[in-house]
């Protein structure tokens, strides 16, 4: 890596404004001359940097899971108790979408991705996906979860009441995340475990 | 209301269609000439049922919550037991949603209704909460559930868990709907009520 310093800090900038704007107003509705105004570069000066707008959503996708979900899952995967390892990941996943609301239009506007950059997100999802139902599944062969209980679709559940925080949690008062995030763990752990 | 049953079924089939652009492509990307042409009827023939294109949106909203959303509320509402009737509803809201996956891109859209239809389409979105928020109250009074749980974050996390199926759910095997429902009724009941 040889670019400057401050090139990358010009391209975060750049990522940054395009995820404001993409929530704002929609992938759709935010032409690059847009983006090129609110980040007071030419047009040429931003496609030194991406090929074209749909370069700059998967941008915006690949910064937002590196820096919000690859660590969660990263100390997750280092617990090895899976009620421990499961129970951390679904409180520092809630209690992360409680700082970050910007995964909600990230999410609806993700399939406008080329299926190479969609594939390449899609997988980090996957990895979050699997830290969930790999503890399930440890937690039935060890007879300290009902058996019955179908892994994936116990896995969405916990995904869905963490995932859902996006579009009801009043990010005006960010004071209530930690309770947020407290009880989707406690009704989760509590019925999965009963 | 004198209108004749087939102009009805028109209004309805121009509903639905428009519904089917707005999935495929967005509501921004559906432009009335668009709509026109996949209903077959000219520009003034649409303009003579919608005002434009943001009341086909509240049509197709309203045309949702009464269709799929306000049966379930009615039928709830007539269970006088609390535990049942909070199962009931949240077994009926996720079976719904694993037979109607249409509520996602209304939901991403909703906003885009004038402030006066997104206040009523709101008002049945918050009777949907009132249904298990009050169950939720109830249960607590009468010792049934722990009263440390905030029952609004227990709400969000119990229609969470239900509403996020429109994001995974594999609608071509709709025969997992069942069992869907039921995982999530059995891990968040067990889970209050612990």
């Amino acid at each position: 890596m040889d670019k400057p310093e401050e090139e990358f800090d010009r391209v975060d900038e750049l990522i940054q404004l395009s995820l404001k704007l993409f929530l704002e107003r929609g992938y759709d509705n935010t032409p690059m001359s847009l983006i090129s105004k609110e980040v007071g570069l030419t047009k040429a000066g931003i496609y030194h940097h991406f090929e074209n707008k749909e370069h700059i959503l998967y941008a915006v996708h690949k910064r937002s899971v590196e820096r919000n979900l690859l660590p969660l899952i990263e100390k997750a995967e280092q617990i090895s108790d899976p009620e421990t390892r499961l129970r951390t990941y679904l409180y520092d996943l809630a209690r992360q979408l409680t700082h970050e609301p910007t995964a909600t239009v990230l999410l609806s506007e993700a399939r406008r991705m080329s299926p190479e950059h969609f594939k390449e997100i899609r997988g980090v999802w996957r990895r979050s996906y699997g830290v969930i139902h790999d503890a399930i599944v440890e937690l039935q062969k060890l007879g300290r979860c009902p058996k019955h209980l179908d892994p994936a679709f116990a896995t969405f559940s916990a995904l869905g009441s963490a995932s859902w925080i996006v579009f009801w949690f009043d990010y005006s008062r960010p004071e209530g995340g930690e309770e947020v995030a407290r009880t989707i763990v406690d009704i989760f752990m509590k019925g999965l475990l009963a």
